[in-house]
């Protein structure tokens, strides 16, 4: 509710935020399947699964992925200064069943300048994980930020 | 509609294939929010994007990367040999307005030995373009491949 | 499949009827907040609703409440001579839980003169119950329905 | 992100704040009716709205009135202390077109003591206005709240 | 609103009944695709739709189809003493645009004793027509329909 | 991947192939009911279905029948010689659950000349099974292809 947005200035290395958490529901699978138009029987065809040394369909990782973008947009809100550069890097060392509740600490670990004086260049890692702690999806998230005070 | 599924060693460096196309919907976008949860006003409230220096809503950067996702499935298909393992870079080098419609060209780039004997990490670059040859969605796109004959 | 629609006069106070039922599935609470972009976690987040004294995701009230509306037109169908003025009172009674089967039974309750002589302002209560009975969801709503004859 | 969740000695009546703006598109509406199953006319047939004083299709009252507790969860996001007691009062005095724009504004208008010491009943005006500033949907919205110190 | 549903005796050749319409938009035929997983470049690819004889994109033929069974079902209704069992025949002499509006004549056309003696089979054709009067889609609908009277 | 799309020529009489599996889940029949309009009880209404001799929702037979178009599209992908003529017949043979998984076996069974010289009409049948082998959904599509060499 603030109209104070942050400059790349505001923000520094080590801060970080928890978002709030999100059930992975059967609905969502099938929603993304849909979605992308990707049905890997991974994710929708449960004899598959079954023969499968995981034994159950399980979320995309993509599905993991764009949802911890929703869940960061319901913490930190909209800031015009913050545009997406782009990700540096995503992993998925843990798998998502239907039933699990995913949440996302995104913390700041590196600033640098961008080519335009303008701007800086601000990575955040935006790390996932489910009910028991464990991490299921690794992000580094690279923000093109605009400087309140753009060096002469 | 082949069972014979390829194996690490068949993938080769520089191979590739280009998907079919998809047009990018104002529906896409909606459900795109929807789905994720992310509701940002550059993609979801025409005023504030008539605000903006790009005047338009416009698709979420991952919506075109799913997207993508989805496109490979429908050409390439299923192969049990393959596990997606991550992704190295993902960059948004242009716009996706809505009307566009997106291709995605997938091209194998590096090869190389995992860990574990018995799999490879293959690394192929998924690059969408719009109808005007514009790239809008760079990936490099890490797999972890069954070899058919591991070393001993 | 009538064309004979009913006119303000021909609503009796008192008259009633019961819609068909519908059951509340974990999917359409998904998607009441994909729609509405309602993200609370009492509706969305396992971990959270355990935490909470009902122990459960429950639906949204304003879910059962548009539920009640799609019930209504497909018992009632469409009439010209009506249209929607807004509701006096809603109320949430009762919780939803996944699974539970919703109906809705409306009742004539009040009528009165509009301003304009052409029209009058129709009341009916709209009472949703789940499958034990218990009412769920109290609505008064109101309609500013045509006259056969108009005053002169 | 903050832990200080409000309770109800902390709201004062007139304090007020304005949502986010949502562009109300005709996938909103095809949306709207699938969910709620209301399939009018005035909604999904062209060729009977174009029959009708209006000449469009136009957004169910109730999609503005749901859009609007989505666009107040973003900005306000979720207070444990607070829980959902009904609604006084609906009005739909404006229509909303495809392509308008909508947002909302909430206000404090009044504090009461509740039946149980516990609580108070705050009601708060929700006004949904479309990009030129005309009022489509205005709620009487009344909310049970925790207090931080109830009377003895 | 009535508890009299009709029984097989009570169904007579020739009687028919128009339902109300529905406006094809861009949004049904994305949700088609996502619904059915067919994504053919005719119905999602306007590059691809450009470079054929009809230049657009076009819903999907069974779209058609399966939106004429809700409309049928929103006029009809429920009869718990019909069961579908099967089709004879569906065509598709006309092409579904974006933005046509669509709606179905349903007819009885034949009638005649299932195996069983408690039952029949009654065909009605449902026509379905844009807004130009053009056929779209026909179709020949088998119905098992309980007989009021059993022969002994 | 191929360019080389068959023609009327090549395809031959008895040969066939087998789709990939889809399991179908509450979400997928309320999504039927939403995008169809079709909310038949027997879909919607667990209450209502427990008082039939089924006992529990099912899916609509044409969600069966849609399913298998996407499955056969996902499987032999788009070819431009290809129009869809329409259905010589559609049978249910069997119920679909919640959580049953099933696939399309595609065959030619018929080919024989269209009016016009450039074209012929192919008939496939589409034969969608459960899990357990038992038919849920047989089709005979009938297809309007080019030929390689019309005979002059």
């Amino acid at each position: 509710m603030s109209n104070e947005y942050k400059f790349f200035e505001d923000f520094k290395i080590e801060e970080s935020y928890m978002t709030a958490g999100r059930t992975i529901t059967e609905t969502d699978i099938v929603m993304h399947a849909m979605h992308s138009g990707d049905f890997m029987p991974h994710h929708i065809d449960e004899e598959f699964a079954k023969s499968q040394p995981i034994k159950h369909r399980i979320a995309h990782g993509n599905l993991t992925f764009v949802f911890s973008t929703g869940l960061i947009f319901q913490t930190a809100g909209m800031n015009p200064n913050v545009m997406n550069y782009g990700y540096g890097k995503i992993r998925y060392p843990g798998i998502v069943y239907i039933g699990d509740t995913i949440k996302t600490e995104v913390k700041v670990v590196d600033k640098k300048d961008a080519k335009q004086p303008t701007h800086g260049v601000l990575t955040q890692t935006e790390t996932t994980t489910n009910q028991r702690g464990e991490t299921v999806c690794y992000v580094e998230h690279m923000l093109y930020v605009t400087k309140r005070n753009p060096k002469a």
